[in-house]
C-alpha cells in the first residue's frame, strides 16, 4: 500500500477539491500542449502537400496559412463566449444537449471521445518519431519509449489536473517563449533586409517544381494544416477544473494558448516565405523538420536551436496530456447522463475521474502497442472528430443566443460564423481525407454513438426494474430457514451455526461428502453419531432445539447443484418461507494464502448468486486467524 | 459452456470413477512415452562423448551400453517388487514415506516433481527440434510449435489418462514395432555376413581419432547414456490409474516398456557396432541422427524409413504425456499430507487431478518460453532428479523388506542391488554433469524442499486454529443488530430491509452519503423526511418498529471506513451483541455488464471480510434481474 501511496499520493478527501483547482498558469500546459504542439506539425503538413509545386510553393504559403488563422481567430472569439455561457462545463457535449437534443449531443460526445483517443496514441507517437529521428540509435526501442511517455503521463494525471499541469510547465513555457522570440527575430530580420534575410544556417534547397498549382491542392493543404487548430476546444471540456473566477481563468488560459498559436502559425508562414523553407520527405536521410530549419536559419546550431528543438521534442510527447485533462471530465458528464458506464462518473483517490484516464490509457496504448509505436497513419483520421465537434458546438451555441431574448446579435454573429466556416472546414477535411483513413472515423462515430444509446437503454431498463417506489411495504415476515453449508465440522463451522441460531429457530446443517471424489466416500453412520453425541445432545440438554443434520452428496463435485436442489424441495415444503444459506468463510490475510485454499466457499457463493431463486439470500460468517 | 464441454467432455461423477481406470494398452503409451522415446536420444548422447575417439569408439559401445542395460534389468525387477508391495501408489514417495519417514519422503517429491517438469520442456523441445531440422523452413516457428504440442498433451491430460493414452496409442506402438523389427534384421544380417554387413545406405564415415580412450571418457558416456533410464519410474507413481487386477496390469505395463527398451539399448548398441555408425555433431549441415543412419542403413530410404523416423519424431514430442500421468498423481499424495496445496488433491471436472496438470503446464510452458523452445541447456540437468528418485525408492524398499520377517532375502537383495547401482550412478552423473548444470538442481532441490515443509508448516498452524474442537458449545444468543447499508431507496433495497427485519428485531438503516465526491452533498433533512413519510409511518401503522435511520458521510469515497467507525461505536454501546452488515447485491446476468456496475456492494463486502472485526457477520441480499 505504501507503494501505491508513493506513486499517486495520499487519498484526498471530499472536501480538498477547491483546493484541487487550477490556476491559467497549469492551465495553460495541462490544457494546451495539444494546441501548442499542433503548431510543429500543422504548417508542416501544409508545406508538405504544396512541396510538388517547388519554389512556386512559397507563394502560396500565406494563402493556405491566413484562413488558417482566421479560423482559429473564429473559434477563439466563439468558445470565449461558450465558457461565459457554460461555465461549469462548456464542452460540445453539454452545449448540444442544451440547445440541439440528445442525439446531437451523443455524436458530439462520441466524435471528441474517438479524437482524444487518437490524439494521445498520436500525440505520443509523433514526439517519440521526432527523438529517434535525432538519435537514431534509439530507434528499435520507440515502443518502449512511447509506452514509458504515456505511464509518466497517466500517473500524473492520476495524481491530478494541477500535479501534470505543474510537472509540464517547464517544457510548454520554454517552447512558447523560444520560438515566438525566433519569429521575432526573424521577422524582424526580413523587414530589415527588405525580404531578403540571410540565414545564419542555410535551409536546404527548394526542390524542382514536379506539378503545378491547383484549387483541390490548396484545398489539401488547408485540410491539413487545420491539424495545427485541434486541441482548441480542450479548454471548453475542461472548465471544471479551474478555480474561480472561473470565467476569467478559462479566458486567460484560452487566450495565451489561441494568440500563441495563432503567432506561431502567421510567424512560420512569414519566416517560410522570407527564408525559402519547405517541408522534406521524411522517410528519406537528412530529413530536417520545417521548425528545424527555421531554428537554424534564425539562431544557428548553437544552444538556442538546441534549448528550442528539445522543447519541441517534449511538447510533442506531452501533447497527449491535454486529452488526459478533456476526457476523463467528458466522460464523466456522459456518465452522468447515463451514457457511460457509472464508474466514469466516479471520482478516485486523488478526486480525478480515474476510470476516464485508465481507460484512456488502455485504449491508447492498444494503438500504440498495434502500431508498434507508428501511428502514421492514424493522423488523417485525426481532425474530424474535432471539427466535427467544433460545428456541433458553434451550432449549438447559434440556437442557445437565438432561444435567448434580442441585444445577442453580435454573439450569433460570431457563432454563426464560426458555425459556418468549420463546418466547410469538416467537410473539405472529410473529402480530402476519406480514402486515407477518413473512413474509418465515418464507420468509428455511429458505432459508438449507437453504443453510448445502448448503455443507456440498459441502465434505463434496470431503472424501470428496481427504481420507482412508493411506500415502504412489507409484510410481517417469519425468520427464514438457514442451511450451513459446511465440510467437516471445526472451531469456524461451530460459530457458523451459532451465529444461525442467533438469527432463526428452524436451521439446517448441511454436512457436504463426496466432495473429494470416489476415494473420500464417507461413513455417513459414523458422521451421524458423532453429530448427536458432540452437538445434538449437549444443545438438547440446555433445552434448546439441535439444528437439523442432513448429508448431502456432490456426485459431480460441485456444491451448488444438490444444494439448490435440496431447497427446492424445501420450497415446496414450506412454500412462502424465505431460505438463506449461510457459509462459514475463512478470510485470508496474504495474497500468497490464496493458492493455499480451495475456496469453495468463494465459488459457492457465487454459484448460489447466479443460480438460486429470487429468494435466496446469503450469509457469510468470516473466520479471521489472529496470525 | 458448451465449448468447454466440447474440448474437456461432459463432467464425470464420482462413481465413473472404475470406468475410467485403464489396462496396460492404454499405459503404455500414457506412461511409457518418456522411457521409450529415451532409447533415440540415450545412446546418441553416450555415442556423442565417445565420437573423439574416431573408430576405436566402436570397441568402447558395447563397454558403455552393457552396464546401463544391466542397470535398467535391476530397476526392472526392483520395480516389479515395489508395484506388488505399493497397489495403491508405488512412488517413490510413498515408499519412502513408509520406510525412511518424512523428510526423505520429501526429498523424493521435490527431486522427480523438478524432473518431470523439466522432461515436458526438453522432451517437446526436443522433438520439435527434431521436426525443425528435417523441414527447416519451420525453424522460425519452434516455440509455436512446442506450445501447440504442449496443449495438445494438456488438453487430452485434462480429459483422461485413458483419452490420452489412446490418442498416443498409435505412434506409440508404431515407433516400438518399426525399431524392434529394424533392429532384428540388422543383427540378423550382421550374424549373416559374419559381422560385414552391407549397409543399403551406407552411414557417414567415421571421424578421425581426435582424443584417447580415458576412465573419466567411459564414466561421461555412461552417465550420458543413463538418460535412457528416465521415465521407468513412472509406471511406479501410476498405478493409482490401473483397472483391476492393478499389480497384473502394471507389471505387463512396466515389462513391456522395459523389455522393449533394454531391446531397443541392445541392438543400437549392436547395430551401431556392426554397421559403423556415430553420432554427428548436431550444429554441422547434413547432421543425422544414429536412429536415422540406422533405419537407412538397414531399410534404405524407402516407406519403412519414413514411417520410422515420423514415429521417432511423435514419440519424442510426446514423450512429455509420461510427466502428465504422474506428475498430477503425485502432488495429489503429497497434497493430501499436506505439503503441497490443497487443490492439487482435488479431481477435476474429469477426475483427474486438474491443478497439477494445469501446473505442469504452466511451468514447463514458462521454461519454453524463457528458452524460446530451446532447452538444450537443461538436458545435463535431467537424470539427476530421476536417479535420486530411483536410489530413494530402493533404499526404501530395502528398509522395507527388512522390517519384514524372513523370506524375503532374494527380494532384499535385489532392491539393495538397485540402491548401490543407482546412487552410484547418481553420484557419477552428479559429477560429470556438476559444471554443465547439473549445480542448479543441486540449488533447486533444496529450496522446494523448503516450501515443501512450509506449506505444511501453514496448514498446520490453521489446524491448530480452527480445528479440534470438543462438544458444540454455544451460549444462547440474541440476534445480533443488523446494519443495512444502502446509497438511495429501491426496490432491492426496500427488500433488504425487509430481509434484515425477517432475521432481528435490531435493524439500522445506514444511508452512504458523499460518496461521488463533493457535488454530491446531499440534503440530509430531505432525506430523513422522505424516510419518515414512506418507511417509518407505514411501518408504524402496523404497529411495527421501524429501523433506525443513519446517515454516514464517507469523505474519502471509501465507504468501509465511516461504517468500521461506526460499528466500533455500536460494539461499545451494546458489548456483546453481534453485528451483521447486510449488504443489497445487484445480481448481473452477463459478464459484459461487469464494466457497467460500481461493484461497491462486492468492494464493501472485501473491505468488511479483511478489516473487520472477529464478531462482525455479512448478509448478501441478492437482487435478480427477470431479464
Amino acid at each position: 500500500m505504501n507503494l501505491v501511496h508513493l506513486i499517486f499520493g495520499r487519498r484526498l478527501a471530499n472536501s480538498e477539491m477547491e483546493g484541487r483547482r487550477i490556476s491559467w498558469f497549469e492551465a495553460v500546459p495541462a490544457m494546451g500542449l495539444d494546441g501548442l504542439g499542433s503548431a510543429s506539425y500543422g504548417p508542416e503538413a501544409a508545406l508538405t502537400i504544396l512541396a510538388p509545386l517547388g519554389a512556386a510553393s512559397l507563394a502560396y504559403v500565406g494563402w493556405v496559412m491566413a484562413p488558417i488563422i482566421v479560423l482559429l481567430a473564429i473559434l477563439y472569439m466563439s468558445y470565449r463566449q461558450t465558457v461565459l455561457a457554460y461555465q461549469t462545463n462548456g464542452g460540445a457535449y453539454t452545449v448540444a444537449k442544451d440547445n440541439l437534443g440528445r442525439h446531437a449531443s451523443l455524436v458530439a460526445a462520441a466524435a471528441i471521445m474517438i479524437d482524444y483517443t487518437l490524439n494521445v496514441a498520436v500525440g505520443i507517437s509523433a514526439g517519440v518519431g521526432a527523438l529517434t529521428s535525432t538519435l537514431p540509435h534509439l530507434q528499435p526501442y520507440t515502443l518502449h519509449f512511447c509506452l514509458a511517455v504515456l505511464a509518466v503521463v497517466t500517473i500524473a494525471n492520476l495524481r491530478g489536473t494541477r500535479e501534470a499541469g505543474l510537472l509540464f510547465s517547464a517544457p510548454t513555457y520554454v517552447f512558447m517563449a523560444s520560438f515566438l522570440g525566433l519569429c521575432v527575430v526573424g521577422v524582424a530580420r526580413i523587414l530589415a533586409s527588405g525580404g531578403h534575410p540571410h540565414p545564419i544556417v542555410a535551409p536546404p534547397p527548394l526542390p524542382h517544381a514536379a506539378g503545378a498549382i491547383s484549387a483541390w491542392l490548396l484545398l489539401k493543404a488547408f485540410s491539413a494544416g487545420c491539424t495545427a487548430m485541434t486541441g482548441v476546444e480542450a479548454v471548453s471540456n475542461g472548465v471544471g477544473a479551474f478555480k474561480e473566477p472561473v470565467a476569467d481563468q478559462a479566458h486567460r488560459t484560452l487566450t495565451i494558448i489561441c494568440v500563441t498559436l495563432g503567432l506561431l502559425l502567421a510567424g512560420v508562414a512569414a519566416l517560410a516565405h522570407g527564408y525559402g523553407l519547405t517541408a522534406m520527405d521524411q522517410t528519406k536521410p537528412g530529413y530536417q523538420s520545417v521548425l528545424s530549419q527555421l531554428a537554424a536559419a534564425v539562431a544557428g546550431r548553437g544552444a538556442v536551436y538546441d534549448v528550442a528543438m528539445a522543447s519541441v521534442l517534449a511538447v510533442l510527447c506531452l501533447s497527449a496530456n491535454t486529452s488526459f485533462v478533456a476526457f476523463p471530465r467528458l466522460c464523466r458528464l456522459v456518465a452522468e447522463d447515463g451514457f457511460l458506464p457509472r464508474p466514469f462518473a466516479i471520482p478516485g483517490r486523488r478526486l480525478v475521474f480515474s476510470v476516464g484516464v485508465v481507460f484512456l490509457t488502455v485504449a491508447a496504448g492498444g494503438l500504440l502497442i498495434l502500431f508498434k509505436g507508428i501511428t502514421d497513419r492514424l493522423i488523417p483520421l485525426f481532425a474530424i472528430g474535432a471539427f466535427l465537434t467544433f460545428t456541433m458546438s458553434q451550432v449549438g451555441m447559434v440556437a442557445h443566443w437565438r432561444r435567448q431574448s434580442g441585444h445577442n446579435r453580435a454573439r450569433l454573429a460570431i457563432n454563426a460564423a464560426g458555425a459556418s466556416v468549420t463546418s466547410a472546414a469538416l467537410v473539405v477535411i472529410t473529402v480530402t481525407k476519406f480514402v486515407a483513413g477518413a473512413w474509418i472515423v465515418v464507420l468509428a462515430l455511429p458505432a459508438l454513438f449507437g453504443l453510448l444509446l445502448a448503455i443507456r437503454r440498459y441502465y434505463d431498463r434496470l431503472d424501470a426494474q428496481i427504481g420507482c417506489i412508493g411506500p415502504f411495504a412489507a409484510d410481517e415476515r417469519q425468520p427464514p430457514t438457514i442451511l450451513v453449508a459446511f465440510e467437516g465440522r471445526n472451531r469456524m463451522t461451530d460459530r457458523a451455526i451459532a451465529f444461525a441460531m442467533s438469527l432463526s429457530p428452524d436451521v439446517i446443517a448441511i454436512h457436504l461428502t463426496r466432495l473429494e471424489g470416489p476415494d473420500e466416500e464417507e461413513d455417513s453412520r459414523a458422521f451421524r453419531h458423532t453429530w448427536k453425541e458432540q452437538v445434538a445432545d449437549p444443545l438438547e440438554a440446555q433445552g434448546r432445539t439441535p439444528p437439523r443434520l442432513v448429508l448431502l452428496a456432490a456426485p459431480l463435485r460441485q456444491i451448488h447443484k444438490p444444494l439448490l436442489e435440496f431447497i427446492d424441495k424445501l420450497d415446496t415444503r414450506t412454500p412462502g418461507r424465505g431460505v438463506a444459506v449461510l457459509i462459514p468463510e475463512l478470510v485470508l490475510n496474504h495474497w500468497w494464502e490464496i493458492p493455499l485454499h480451495a475456496r469453495r466457499a468463494d465459488s459457492l457463493r457465487h454459484a448460489l448468486l447466479a443460480h438460486g431463486g429470487t429468494r435466496l439470500n446469503l450469509i457469510t460468517s468470516p473466520w479471521r486467524r489472529s496470525d
